[in-house]
């Protein structure tokens, strides 16, 4: 049963001057969170760096030697405030050369030779690395365990989609969710000492205010199995105890 | 003049499990880098980490020691699972002392002794900390340069206006923008070489498709004065001169 319950782990690494001036709200967290999740991979950390080539590189190295995946969106254009690819490079100790594909995909739409030569710099990748496809528009590329993939959404949700089945898949975990109609501090105690029984399933709480009424959302996680059904079973009955009109919560 | 340049700057670090499954969708990240702006303090690095004490101490380590000012999101609550005041102790080395002002804010509404109990796990701050208030409900608290504030974005939101004057105050960056109806990589070179002649201003350049339209939002961000408008002037006349139809993007 050890392979079936072994988690394997990812890094997210945003990169980009808007999203840390507050100009761009970031959505692609989240979307990678719960795809990745489904391909058996889950989310652990994510960093946001700015456009500056020694942030990106350390914390490439710091995340791709501490998880088994790490996911890039961001700054793969054909600008000069585009230098993930180089980072990549930088980071992985190998030059950026031209893929031929990337290249004679570029080359299909013509331009001026100035124009040209800006937009062949999306066909530069890390020697080594292989491509990720995209539905429409230049592919982003992987080398090692490092994915590098668009910062616009659509194109990212496009490349995330074209690695379904291509990665190593570990456990997808399970969520289920409880409303309470209880105030988080009514139900703290029971939690901690359900959370101490059930240690391998992670319990949170997170309070909310509706109908005129405030309450608690109740989220276990965990490996899909009998325990995790006991737990929620228990935390249904214990919000009852409370009169807390448990609901289920799609989750 | 070297003072009026001088820039503060930050960290945030997003605590909770429920970022990092994709459940919830952060936005404090954004609305803290807006507002620390205004404050005169920039955003560099962004962090999100699980509920899990050794990563919120490890990565509570690595960014108080780097940046002026660290602003942390979530973890507060009464429940097993709000451990972020225990990581700021362990992190900075102090015990968890009972605020009397929070204590006796928890004790005004009465329960039984166990509800309260938990209640006042909300009035722990390290020792040697002090308290940012709140609008409605039990007060963060800031300890060195790590400041400590809820997830809940209404409650967060209220905690950070309640720091307004109180911080130390550099340069608040200013942006501008212009929508260019160009293809990202026809102003691509154009744009590297404005860039090389403006190093101290940020030039970022973001595709849209809009109206049937292909076009590239140009954003210029620094110090406010005569640099940042006269690059905004070249970069509209850049436009006109590739057709582009520059409009200006309010930021």
């Amino acid at each position: 049963m050890a392979s079936s319950t072994q988690r394997v782990t990812a890094a997210v690494l945003i990169i980009g001057n808007e999203i840390l001036s507050g100009r761009t709200q970031d959505t692609n967290l989240s979307h990678l969170a719960k795809t990745l999740n489904g391909y058996g991979i889950q989310v652990r950390e994510a960093r946001t760096v700015p456009d500056i080539e020694e942030e990106i590189v350390d914390a490439l190295n710091a995340l791709r030697a501490r998880y088994d995946y790490v996911f890039t969106t961001g700054g793969i254009g054909p600008t000069h405030d585009d230098i993930t690819a180089d980072c990549v490079a930088k980071a992985f100790g190998v030059p950026l050369v031209e893929n031929d594909e990337i290249a004679a995909m570029l080359r299909k739409r013509e331009a001026p030779p100035e124009i040209m030569a800006m937009r062949l710099r999306m066909a530069r990748i890390p020697e080594g690395g292989d491509l990720i496809r995209c539905e429409s528009g230049p592919p982003g590329f992987f080398i090692g365990n490092v994915y590098v993939m668009a910062g616009i959404p659509r194109i990212m949700q496009s490349m995330l989609a074209s690695l379904d089945g291509k990665l190593r898949r570990g456990e997808t975990l399970v969520s289920r969710g409880i409303n309470a109609y209880v105030p988080e501090s009514h139900v703290a105690k029971p939690l901690g000492e359900l959370q101490a029984r059930y240690p391998h399933i992670d319990l949170g709480s997170y309070p909310f205010y509706r109908n005129d009424r405030y309450g608690t959302t109740l989220i276990i996680r965990g490996s899909d199995g009998p325990d995790l059904h006991a737990m929620y079973d228990e935390l249904w009955r214990l919000v009852e105890q409370l009169d807390g009109s448990p609901e289920d919560e799609p989750v």
